[in-house]
């Protein structure tokens, strides 16, 4: 009988010394929980991803050598664990390694085979491929080894409207005339609303095929961008059982008892709980402790209140209420009753007379132009004048609290309202933060709902409407959606039947804004297509297409 | 006798239109001075990167016919033009290719072997490799076809300390056997200081390897970071001629009477002539007409300013002198003169009352804390401010004035002096910015002797000077060049003769500090590791090595 300790843990990407000795500690438990192998999930002793810290030589070799101090602390228990090893031959300087460790020595070395290079993955950059598989017999059980992106064997490339295999290899139809009992797969497999099916429906499909039982052991944690949400799943024919989302777990599978559960469904449930891990990871990895935020009287940043609320402690978010000559009186009343209802402190700080001032000191050299665009901005710049003063004076962190819809449309301040460590809701379209404040009132009315049914508006002229200069949100979404993360092109929407015009326009603000983008804070990602990283466009360009 | 036509041209990302519109134009040129082979750069027709607009179908689809059209141009002449071609088969959904036209009809498709991934390139991540050479008849000459770093086959990895081959193909090793007359190389090879001797070495070192005569040509023209030089070039056993640099040109080689010349050799104008690109193709391929910065009486603002009046007009600059109580007399009357002397206009605009204004209004919520780096940012600010409100009221554009060596440790900030829509000097360290200024000064004092010759100050709080804070920017450079571009480990740069303290704080500060890059405006490169997508390192990380 084969007992396996599924290891979902957080790692810090860059604390190779922390990391390791997260998994010895696991490496104990398991053993003592008597289980036979102990399973860690890919790069875990550098956490993932390391990026560039992969060309720092002293960095590659303090890894190594984690992977050897683990393997001493191996003693009657197997652990599968991911690390680096370097290239002795041509190619790329390293491989992505799963290393099989047993009384101080390694068993044996898995090299991953398909690297992904898309998106917000770069591993080509980093990393040589190698195409064996491993197959190991342990207790009279064959276990096969996999990384990832190995079991992606069936992705489609990125073009919608070529779809045809990303790979050449096939490690799952290389495996099947070995017959495993058991095929493991460690993974530092990203959140995305999307992703859970997708993982899920390629783990059942592999298992299927190999008609063997399936370990799949995911890391959990936040790295400004990425968030990773564990649900680490043991698969046999019978059923799954998946370990926790968004938190560490310690799972013991017993291969001849099997426990099944069942995975939570509700899509905002995902996305709030990543969100928060979100906010938590990157002030915890970072050392931080309290959160500033800018409260407009809006539904943006009433979310983001809550959400770090929930993730760090009511008693370390501080809200400043800003208000200028513009601001609706609820924009203060709404924003105060959102405070008190969820024990955030605020300061209500005007900016009108700063504003005042100056406008007089730059007057003279505006040379009797209009008020326009300038002005506006001057507003959202003194907030986040205000709000960096606070954060540098008290060490407060600013939060950020753009939405998608507005940073996709550069319906935004650069240095004003754009401003921030951390951008929580820049991958959130507007119709979905309508949808997560739903979900956060559903027990009770966290957010007053007067936040909720207002129009949205920026207040930062009389009477201002987001709806003056944008579409309606449920159409600009749904039409960015289709740009963004599902890249169609400008006629194929229009075919699905949306306005042409309005089409055009959208499109053409989604590649106007990229250079106010480029300057926005990192984007805690939770689609399948986040600005950042994993969208590349270029910032001088024409657009013809 | 074979003529060829070298068309070094400049090219915007993504104007397929323009671009074939002036490929066209130089066919017929070429044609008309009885050419017989006119050759373009890699990914013409497109720009060079296109990054992620290759996702976009349409774009790919007018790629492709773009090429078509051009073909229809080539009466009596052959193009060697580079475009996209689809993968029809597994992998990557692209092929970065050659394409040989003549009359009306594609010849021939070379596909690139080799695709760079790492430092600014990312092509793994659009490009399928094809390991198939290319060489094709005409006029009784054997012409081999090949793409930019297809020639790079023996460069190797990025650990200093490893160091072997990043490749496992040679094609110059394939071709030998079949003893091609030309060797055609089209690229798009960025500029970096030390890459011009890098690269003549390579091709020198090709053709001797060949003994063939071998065409290489590069695009010029800048995009943001990346500035391409062109230096495109000819070479042959007895000697070699260089295209001009950072502008387009049209060279025809008659190989049978060959001419040569030689290259500029002070890497000062290399430098300079690479940032004056960089900041008028920014301005013109965006659109842009006229810039404004602010000019605090310092090194490093003098030069953008001269930078900016060389490339882009000194009617079109604009600066902004913007006193505090800290500022000294002489950096308000070393700008005017610098501005005098250039012939840029300016105004004077305290921050003082301003200044005043948001200490009177923030010091209720300051809790009776000291004055410390808040109040020092809260200057830089609004001047940002005031230089933002110019900007937007006037439509001028704001250049950013940090260098490198402050962009490294982290000594600016933040929505304050980082500001900008393009970093001119984020690349250039504060040592060679003396030696740019030395370069500038040295027909006569553009720049007034005074700032090159006082010491460097922030001004942000009564006598403050950089050495305060940082060490000597001589040690402090050639540390920095030891971490960043060469990517040595803290022990052997304390062993080749530095300060073990000294070291690791400034390895501290320059990971500490990634957060605020992580917002800096786009940098232009000149050297061979530059901030930005060249350099991608986790924001949120602990680092024990």
């Amino acid at each position: 009988m084969l007992r396996i300790a599924i290891c979902q843990l957080n790692y810090t990407v860059g604390d190779i010394e922390g990391n390791t000795q997260k998994i010895i500690n696991y490496i104990h438990a398991a053993t003592e929980k008597k289980c036979d192998i102990a399973v860690f999930s890919e790069l875990a002793v550098c956490g993932y991803p390391p990026y560039d810290l992969l060309f720092n030589s002293a960095f590659v070799n303090d890894c190594i050598s984690a992977i050897e101090k683990i393997a001493t602390s191996c003693k009657n228990i197997i652990a599968i664990v991911g690390g680096i090893d370097k290239n002795p031959g041509e190619g790329k300087p390293l491989f992505n390694t799963a290393f099989v460790l047993h009384r101080g020595q390694i068993l044996h070395r898995y090299y991953k085979a398909l690297l992904p290079t898309y998106d917000v993955f770069d591993e080509a950059r980093y990393f040589e491929p190698f195409y064996e598989p491993l197959i190991f017999e342990y207790h009279q059980k064959k276990i096969a080894v996999t990384i990832c992106e190995d079991l992606w064997t069936k992705s489609l490339d990125q073009h919608p409207d070529i779809g045809k295999p990303l790979y050449h290899y096939d490690i799952v139809a290389r495996l099947l005339s070995q017959h495993p009992d058991v095929l493991v797969n460690i993974a530092a497999s990203p959140f995305s609303y999307t992703q859970i099916k997708h993982r899920y429906s390629i783990l059942n499909e592999t298992q299927k095929q190999l008609n063997c039982t399936l370990i799949y052991v995911n890391q959990i944690g936040s790295h400004a961008d990425l968030i990773f949400d564990g649900g680490s799943v043991y698969i046999e024919s019978n059923g799954s059982y998946t370990c926790k989302f968004f938190d560490e777990d310690l799972e013991i599978i017993d291969l001849e008892k099997p426990s099944f559960n069942l995975r939570p469904e509700n899509t905002y449930w995902y996305i709030y709980e990543a969100l928060k891990l979100g906010i938590k990871d990157f002030f915890q990895k970072n050392g931080f402790k309290k959160a500033v935020l800018g409260l407009s009287g809006g539904i943006d940043s009433a979310l983001v209140a809550i959400l770090a609320a929930d993730a760090i402690g009511h008693e370390n978010v501080h809200a400043l209420l800003m208000p200028s000559q513009y601001s609706s009186e609820h924009s203060i009343s709404d924003s105060i009753e959102l405070c008190k209802r969820n024990q955030i402190s605020y300061n209500i700080i005007s900016i009108k007379s700063v504003f005042n001032e100056v406008e007089k000191t730059l007057l003279p050299y505006f040379q009797s132009k209009n008020p326009d665009v300038t002005e506006e901005n001057i507003q959202s710049r003194i907030r986040a004048l205000f709000l960096m003063a606070y954060s540098n004076k008290h060490g407060h962190v600013l939060l950020n609290t753009s939405n998608k819809s507005e940073m996709a449309t550069g319906y935004g301040t650069l240095y004003g309202d754009m401003c921030g460590a951390l951008s929580v809701l820049g991958d959130v379209y507007k119709t979905q933060i309508y949808q997560l404040a739903t979900y956060v009132n559903s027990e009770k009315e966290r957010i007053p709902i007067n936040i909720i049914k207002k129009p949205p508006s920026a207040e930062l002229r009389p009477n201002q409407k987001d709806s003056d200069t944008l579409p309606d949100y449920s159409i600009l979404d749904a039409i960015l959606f289709q740009l963004i993360e599902q890249q169609q092109t400008i006629d194929s929407i229009v075919s699905s039947g949306y306005d042409k015009q309005t089409v055009e326009k959208i499109y053409q603000w989604l590649y106007q804004f990229d250079y106010k983008r480029f300057q926005a804070p990192p984007v805690l990602r939770i689609s399948p297509k986040a600005f950042g990283l994993g969208r590349r466009i270029p910032l001088v360009k024409k657009i013809t297409s």
